[in-house]
């Protein structure tokens, strides 16, 4: 498959310059790029590379616009433009349509004519699999579950039983969906567990990454809004909501009955405590632990900037008496005056 | 299953108030509460839904009592008597026992009449699994596993071989028990493996979490004691000993040889050193970091409070400087004097 | 298996004490070593369990000597000692060649005669095993995957498509190599998914943890170097690049695009953010947060040093006014002089 420079531009509405014949048939980055390869180049700091590129065409932004004497189309966010185009050039590849013969199918469960099945699924009874999914080998879906059109599942997901997932999502190798909470109450000096009685419900573009484990409700529902984006290696305990177009990068942490809005975005190892709130359009650097509700919209972090062990040592050491500091700073300041 | 509320008092020793004969089907929180189902109010941070619930009864601490007009059950301890009906209403469905055909047991395995034995598991040489076991779909058992008496495995978990699990475990989906630990020796620039020769001793009542990781020992063994309760994505390294009754919430990790003592209670994220020793009911709340031995009970912290983050990166900037602070600190209060 | 003391102090180079004709067939602790056992100690920490023993042999440091009667081999470095004896002692146990007949092989796929492949793997269109490989039960190889001689994959592992991994590598039971990088652009509120167009890399004599992931390239691989040792449950995002001989403790998130360098040492939970450059030889005590490039090799650390949460709270409340208490001194200063 190869587009013209001038046919990217006018499906993508993006200003060209150069050779509207051009022809363009992958992406690239600017050091690898060669001859019908486009990439893309956001601003100054890539200079460099953009002046050696071989590719036939840079996306740019117009402010380095006169950086740049090849062919090339504008965009106000090349990353954007980038993105749409190599969604063109690499569209999905579909397994064809069927069930594996050694996958083990329920009589009393749907899988749509159009859906694919590959080998070693368990499907359990009155799971329903609708048009244009694909489960991927070794998958296991258990009873009532249900996946919605065009919903990928890839290898070796455990998707437990009543656990609904919208349409158009995908869900990595190794993630479990719907096990049971971490709930117990304290009976003496044991803990007894509390039956968990709730499931996880997924909207609608959702994105699980690999060996993420998403916890059934206790009472009530864990739920993933539309259009949510977790990363690998993310925990959503019992009863978490979390709100549309979130993002959620690796090794995050969410506890119990916490709810998230909308567009906030939780970098890396982020941790979260229970029964809390933050509102939308909240963002929180790496490692950041959230021990309350957050009501403003903003850019929140926490955290130690890392030091030479010996010095760092030194200076946390201190950390223990800063208390002492501040009321030893109030009295100097007392005397003074 | 339905339960008068008076047989509900009865069994739990509950003081009764409103209707002995009001019938009880389901649990379910104050708020989506209805007829047939029981609720529970601990504190009076919830009073405003108690005062709206529609549930047929309510379980209430005798403080808040007064607060409501319904039919209630008193308890000093609302969320265990909750637990307590929650499990009697919502018993345990079990699988029924046998040993589906697409499953591989190795003819020196064996396999308890009563043990129920799901799709596409493997069962090595020598693995004994006990009565009213569950092994679920796609799990694997390597050679002398041994599992006790009502065991639950969960689906796509890895047990490795010589790991001995109690009874009354339920280990969770995609958890791998028994892997070899992480432990080399330099060799000039290199790391040399070190065999891993010891194995996974699970005790009685233990819960494991989803795609959790706990390693076989390197020599001697890696320990869980009874009643351990660990939630999803938690490491436990090798020859790392967890006593009796102690919780480990997700994505905590906990390095080689390290022991920790009985009914602590370790928070999300919580991170803990190789070759230390945690005393017995000592409780970390989350993403702390344990460094050395901990010999006294009780709470313990660690970590920055989350800010906006141009304020915070001011301050943690400031804490490279900490240590010169005191020091200046103390020259300023040395002129004074 | 068992060899004459003088064997061991002859094929390992280390200067022998006591009995040469002594027998030594395993390895143990010094505190559970028996006869015929061989164990070590490494300083004067130990002295007291070295005392205790009953093992037939112990490895020494020569510091340590004197302190010993029993039967000793001398070397600067025990551990190493040790851990080639264990070797010795403990040869890798292989299962014999062959596959399987539960698994699913596809007919352009190469598996080598010497190669093991167990029960339910799936391997698809042009993958290559390599000599002496072995794969464990319940993995699944996506097209193209290639995997080089003596690599042994262990139980329920997905390795998905272009996968190249080298000779003499371990990865543990359900890993995930060559999941899709968490890459998007934002559109409007939404997030697009940007294709991941690279593969996974990885050298020789690797180790890969349990339920770790390493995800494919965005644009280019993500390459981990020769000798890389990773722990369990960590993350690798697309586009990384780990340096030969670097060692990545458990639960440890390395964000996209970063390159880290040879000989390194990460420790348990350390994070690392997107399109940095962390240079040989730089070592990173547990949950440490990697903000910026490293240029210097060394020692680094992070984080708070727990203590009582009361006390705990009152600083790090106090943490919030650091950059104001700095200006406060600094007026301090300032009015004295």
């Amino acid at each position: 498959m190869s587009f013209l420079l001038s046919e990217l531009a006018t499906r993508f509405d993006l200003r060209l310059k150069g050779l509207p014949e051009a022809k363009i048939w992958a992406v690239a980055s600017l050091q690898d790029a060669g001859k019908g390869d486009i990439s893309f180049c956001t601003d100054h700091r890539h200079l460099s590379e953009l002046e050696g590129t071989k590719a036939t065409a840079v996306i740019l932004h117009p402010d380095i616009f006169e950086q740049y004497q090849g062919n090339a189309l504008l965009s106000e966010n090349p990353h954007l433009a980038f993105a749409r185009i190599a969604r063109l050039l690499n569209p999905e590849r579909r397994k064809p349509a069927g069930i594996h013969p050694s996958s083990i199918v329920h009589a009393e469960a749907f899988v749509h004519e159009t859906a694919s099945v590959a080998e070693n699924v368990i499907i359990e009874k009155s799971v329903n699999i609708a048009a244009g999914c694909e489960i991927g080998a070794g998958s296991f879906l258990g009873e009532d579950a249900v996946i919605g059109e065009d919903t990928v599942l890839k290898n070796n997901t455990t998707i437990h039983h009543e656990t609904m997932v919208g349409r158009n999502c995908i869900l990595h190798s190794g993630c479990v969906i719907g096990s049971e909470g971490f709930g117990h109450a304290r009976e003496d000096d044991h803990w007894l567990p509390i039956p968990q009685l709730g499931k996880v419900v997924i909207g609608n573009d959702v994105r699980i990454g690999a060996n993420t484990t998403i916890d059934r409700g206790a009472l009530g529902d864990t739920l993933i809004g539309n259009g949510v984006k977790i990363d690998n290696l993310v925990h959503i305990a019992h009863n978490v909501s979390i709100g549309d177009d979130t993002a959620i990068a690796a090794c995050v942490g969410i506890a119990g009955s916490t709810n998230i809005g909308k567009r906030c975005t939780l970098a890396g190892q982020v941790g979260v405590v229970d029964n809390i709130s933050i509102c939308d359009d909240a963002h929180f650097t790496g490692q950041t632990a959230i021990r309350s509700d957050i009501t403003v919209p903003g850019i929140y972090s926490a955290g130690i900037l890392l030091e030479e062990t010996r010095s760092w040592l030194k200076n946390a050491t201190r950390f223990k008496q800063l208390n002492s500091l501040f009321k030893q700073v109030r009295d100097l300041s007392k005397k003074q005056d």
